[in-house]
């Protein structure tokens, strides 16, 4: 096989874009869902469905079910994931023109399906992230029955009831289980689903490669397209800027072959840049196939945008190792988006929903405005959850927020053997072909901790060198790293305060150096508001084993005591008095936490390059977790502490612990941090601290200016504990003069 | 595209093996070669040509020059590097039967080249690693010329002349100049070539894919083939064990398409083992193509070893990291072959001739018996050399050594580059479809040290993404690793006394904790013999700069004072008072260097698994050298100490220096170590200490039976230095009584 610099590997696609977010017809959309204990059995009953959905929230409705997020609720489905359930839709045989099919086309059918039409089975696949495009039209009879027969829910044989059930499978492994996620496994029609009558002619492949010039103002296209039934067919190509004026336009007609290539080399491009380095460029690419008259047949209509990324060597980690006998350098961590070297400041993204069928446009945007509010340009899309669907990435495009995609492996030991590696290189083939169009794709992973003794997978496993393989045949110039954490990367820890090592957040962080920390955990008990919707009144205050705190992971859950951590919270504030005060406290430790580790990355910048903590969200109301926002858009204090932490330019202050006695002396190590592509002048900080309502000037410095995406470290500030004041948090507050923007603010705790 | 178990890429094959070691016909066979400026010049002078060679080899003979590897004699042919070579033969117009062809075959040509007959351009190639095989008849006249015409050396433009000019380029990187290879670059047809009049039919493709049942006794095979103008051809296929007899058989009559497939499963099968561990068996496939009148028209035959080959996880390494934040695990370096874990010995195999042309099945042969008697049961060939000929394979096939390849990449940056791409890939492709065939292969390595500073690429270049690509492709059964050292693997120190941190050997490889030691060196002056016929009698003694030894290797090689390392010589002895005791004190210092690093690689077992010294051999004479084989086949004291190191199973003693003092305490530090398949009997070990040929008795101590690749920990024996001697070597003796096959020595220095 030649490679050539344009030579990409083609796989179907689907004319998607044009029907974006639409139903695409109005045949058959009606559907109603059934459970059988065997597949050929058919349901006793049957319930209206949702499409797209899932199963569960099907029976719910139908059962009128108290919430299931309540209590244990969630328990009452479990009998449902050994079923086979039947969606059904019936309809009319449709007026099919000349030249035209009636088309069944699913973007998504979680996990293992049969297709029926009239009884007949027309399709079997095993794969949700794989589309479906069936054409119908030889099985019509004048009134029809479509069934979609879903299989049980994978369960690996002989693995306990946990994530390890679904280690043989391509089914995201969270629903099975995990730290933060109940046991709740979707299954069901779970992505756009849609019968349509539609011309023959379609477009099946649809690409656009290119590559940009040294410096960046040049970009040579090459975009190719296949279209099927292509007799006398003719094409439109055009590109458009964001102001919808025609930057490039090719028309011509489709040879037999039905495969068309279009070269081009455009001056003057706007480039795609996160949005904290500049606009989230994005052109409109429209691909029309057109009839000998003229008429539409099928288009394909998206969003474009011009970039580069590359994952680059951190700086100074050429100099290691130093020593005989000498290992390798560790691997580059380093974004570089359009030649320009960024600090990736965000967080790992979990599906905002058990039920993920029921994300849409508005569920995705309404999380994705905060994560650009939290000053976030990267978002690690955890291999535990799902690859999303399309209408995050297309947020995702003109926000300017990259994406980090892992595959979905997560924490399990992926096996090699042949019928997995078949299904994950069918699975990741529809991933690499969908995502890798996306401007805001910045890396593939091939999953989450894969190399850590919990799962068991090395560099010698099939699965991950599959995707490899995959990746660098189907979308070369996208970065590739196996799993997360790689050599020099960190992950964790999770908790302020460890008992087992009596080591806090502050230190462990100070004698960390890792070229990036992609997770890192603080938990923070969830608003009062969310615990009263899902624990029973009388089990709320104070919290134990054995009710619904520890159903929604506030106990037993990543350990023993977390995620409430009871041991700590005790530790530094004694008993709490009521709900309230506890919440209050353990949302201080997270929110003073999460702020230190931010700060703290961000200092050790250029040789650490990234931070993303765990986790931004999560998909049901946990009690404690150490998302930032809880379900479904509640932001938690550590959302605003992140926020201000990941500013592009701030005063920063370091410290050595987090409680102080009287008399003690605190040490404030200060920094100017900038991470964006702009200069910084000069200025002058005034150190405060502030301890009972008084506010004791410390010291007042000044700093030089700053080149683009560096640090300054300003001098170490000295201040003496106060002696006789009660126990009580404090402030330690950093005032920029004439940039308040760049102000800072400190809590720590004052222990008489 | 689907992953099956068996699906596995074709690429092209010639029937070498049963042409194996000929030169196959009688057409053509005198060739003369002459150098021109330009490509379109024709030479002004012709000499006679050897093939397979070298130009230069032709060039030297024709112009009697003096030994190029005598002084600096090497130099007088770097201008021939940027000349375009033409070989030439003439041949008459041959017989060409009915269903017959007139082919040009080679199995390769170094490195870009064209060829022409009677003056017209028929085939152009980069890349000297994928074979040639040319229909000719078309072109063919009464009498007819037939050239190779061969560019000038590929050097990487703008690059120092030195191993960054092969950066560009597959050719390997070592004649470009390295600190133990001086700067001399073969060009020419380097590999069997030759013209024949055969069958129009022929065998195209061949391939033997097989899988072990889990307890190794059953074979499932899936042979496949093709075969050109399959016309009414038929097929026979024949196993045959050891002594010949038929294990299977399978006659047939192949299809249009040519193509067929024979799946079988066979019992009782013998594996094939490193020589260590049990039997290289190797069993003969015998395929061949037959006319319907029954006459043979093409056959390969060629040998089988059915083995598994896996990399796991060294034992004790998924305990780490332990704290947070946490990294990966370390990657897997333990070989597991056939199920059994097994500890490798061995070396950095270098090709052992300059010209490469010249290695034939003796000249490999004669060497590999010598890695056989050194214990070593595995080679590692270093990306900086060649890809070796078939009949290297071959023999290790049959000596039960195990190959592990790196591709030819060593020490550059290898660019993104698509034109390299495009080469590496054809290359890649050719070399793993012919090695992977070969049981001896143990894994794939990307190329040597190729993620580190000094080379400068990383997990995400390209070349080595594609290569990874390529073999999970095209053989997913064997092991690949991205570069040596990868994470956890060590390579150097290359010194017995490191000036810099004032450590030697001992104490580097007691704090040394890798999962293997893949390079380590300890330079050794080449024996008096070799040296006088590299050095100009007058400069012999005592080695100056700026003499032959400096061209040889002894001064400012790998660093200033390398490899003669004089200052660590006269520390340790003084003054040298003659070429033979200067020569010998070295000789000492590498024997004992090399033997405490295998030792203590074996002692650290089972987290570690290899130990691999640099290097095995040398491909012209150095006058000091890492080697433990001096050319041709000169083995040095070293060669020895290292064979007694790596026995099966030794009583072995470590020490934390080399230099002990009058009354000082030296602790020797006692083991049993076994690597063997076997259990150890129990036994009693003596320790003497040996000075001043005065042995003294230190201690007896027992040891229990050993299980299988297991070691036993013994006592620390002490022995208080005697007073009043003069400086000397003294000998610690380690005898087990009943087992004096697993007695060891040590040698240590006296110095009053």
């Amino acid at each position: 096989m030649k490679y050539t610099f344009y030579l990409i590997l083609f796989v179907s696609i689907f004319h998607f874009s044009a029907l974006s977010q639409s139903n695409g017809g109005s045949i058959g959309t009606e559907w109603e869902v059934g459970y059988s204990q065997q597949k050929e059995e058919q349901p006793g009953e049957f319930y209206p469905a949702e499409i797209p959905g899932a199963v569960q929230l099907d029976y719910m409705k139908a059962k009128e079910k108290a919430p299931w997020y309540f209590n244990d609720n969630f328990r009452d489905y479990k009998f449902l994931e050994d079923k086979y359930w039947h969606y059904r839709t019936q309809f009319s045989r449709p007026d099919i023109p000349l030249d035209h099919h009636l088309y069944f086309v699913s973007r998504g059918i979680d996990y293992e399906f049969e297709i029926h039409i009239n009884g007949e089975k027309i399709h079997y696949q095993e794969g949700m992230f794989t589309p479906v495009e069936l054409v119908l039209d030889q099985y019509l009879q004048q009134e029809n029955t479509l069934e979609v027969i879903i299989y049980p829910i994978p369960k690996a044989e002989g693995a306990p009831v946990s994530r390890r059930q679904a280690k043989n499978s391509v089914k995201p492994a969270v629903p099975y289980g995990w730290d933060w996620h109940p046991r709740l496994v979707p299954v069901g029609i779970w992505n756009n689903t849609y019968l349509e009558v539609a011309p023959a002619t379609r477009i099946k492949k649809e690409k656009l490669d290119y590559q940009l010039s040294g410096d960046f103002d040049e970009v040579s296209l090459k975009y190719s397209f296949r279209v099927s039934d292509p007799e006398d067919i003719g094409y439109n190509w055009v590109l458009k800027d964001k102001n919808g004026k025609t930057i490039y336009q090719k028309q011509g007609s489709i040879g037999e072959k039905g495969e068309e290539e279009i070269e081009s080399t455009l001056q003057d491009i706007h480039l795609w840049w996160p949005h904290d380095q500049g606009e989230p460029y994005l052109y409109t690419s429209v691909l029309e196939a057109r009839s000998p008259e003229g008429t539409i047949l099928d288009s394909v209509v998206r969003k474009v945008g011009f970039r580069k990324v590359e994952l680059v060597m951190n700086e100074g980690a050429w100099a290691e190792p130093a020593i005989f006998p000498k290992t390798r350098s560790v691997p580059p961590f380093t974004l570089k988006i359009n030649g320009r070297r960024i600090f990736g400041k965000g967080s790992n993204w979990v599906h905002p929903e058990v039920f993920y069928g029921k994300l849409d446009y508005q569920r995705y945007l309404e999380q994705l405005k905060l994560a650009k509010k939290a000053n976030f340009n990267i978002l690690r899309v955890w291999g535990g959850g799902i690859v999303n669907k399309e209408s995050f990435f297309n947020i995702c495009d003109s926000l300017g927020i990259l994406v980090w995609q892992d595959f979905p492996l997560s924490c399990n030991p992926y096996p090699d053997d042949p019928h997995y590696l078949e299904i994950l290189e069918q699975e990741a083939t529809s991933i690499i072909h969908r995502v890798s169009k996306h401007p805001s794709l910045a890396f593939w992973c091939g999953g989450n901790e894969l190399f850590n003794n919990w799962s068991g997978m090395t560099d010698q496993s099939l699965p991950i060198r599959s995707l490899n393989s995959l990746c660098y045949q189907l979308d070369p110039k996208t970065p590739f790293i196996p799993t997360a954490p790689i050599m020099g990367v960190g992950h964790g820890h999770y908790l302020f305060y460890d008992d087992q090592t009596g080591e806090e957040v502050f230190q462990l962080m100070e004698r960390a150096n890792k070229t990036a920390y992609t997770e890192f955990g603080m938990p923070g008990i969830a608003p009062v508001s969310t615990l009263k919707k899902i624990i029973p009144h009388d089990e709320l205050f104070p919290p134990k084993r054995n009710t619904a705190w520890e159903t929604h992971h506030a106990f037993g859950a990543w350990r023993n005591s977390s995620w409430l951590e009871i041991e700590t919270l005790q530790r530094y504030f004694g008993e709490a008095g009521s709900l309230k005060e506890m919440v209050d406290n353990s949302q201080l430790l997270q929110a003073v936490g999460f702020k230190c580790i931010y700060e703290e990355a961000r200092r050790q910048k250029p040789y650490c390059s990234m931070a993303l903590n765990w986790c931004f969200n999560e998909p049901w109301p946990t009690a404690v977790n150490n998302s930032l926002v809880g379900y479904p858009n509640k932001i938690k204090p550590a959302f605003n502490a992140v926020s201000d932490a990941c500013r592009p330019v701030l005063a920063s202050g370091s410290f050595s612990k987090f409680t102080w006695s009287p008399g003690e002396e605190l040490a404030i190590d200060c920094w100017i941090l900038n991470d964006s592509p702009e200069k910084v002048d000069g200025g002058k900080v005034t150190v405060f601290a502030e301890t009972g309502g008084e506010r004791k000037k410390l010291h007042t410095w000044s700093f030089p200016g700053l080149e683009a995406n560096s640090n300054y470290h300003g001098p170490v500030v000295h201040h003496t504990m106060p002696e006789n004041m009660k126990k009580q948090v404090f402030r330690i507050i950093l005032e920029v003069s004439g940039k308040r923007d760049m102000d800072s603010e400190y809590r720590l705790l004052y222990t008489p």
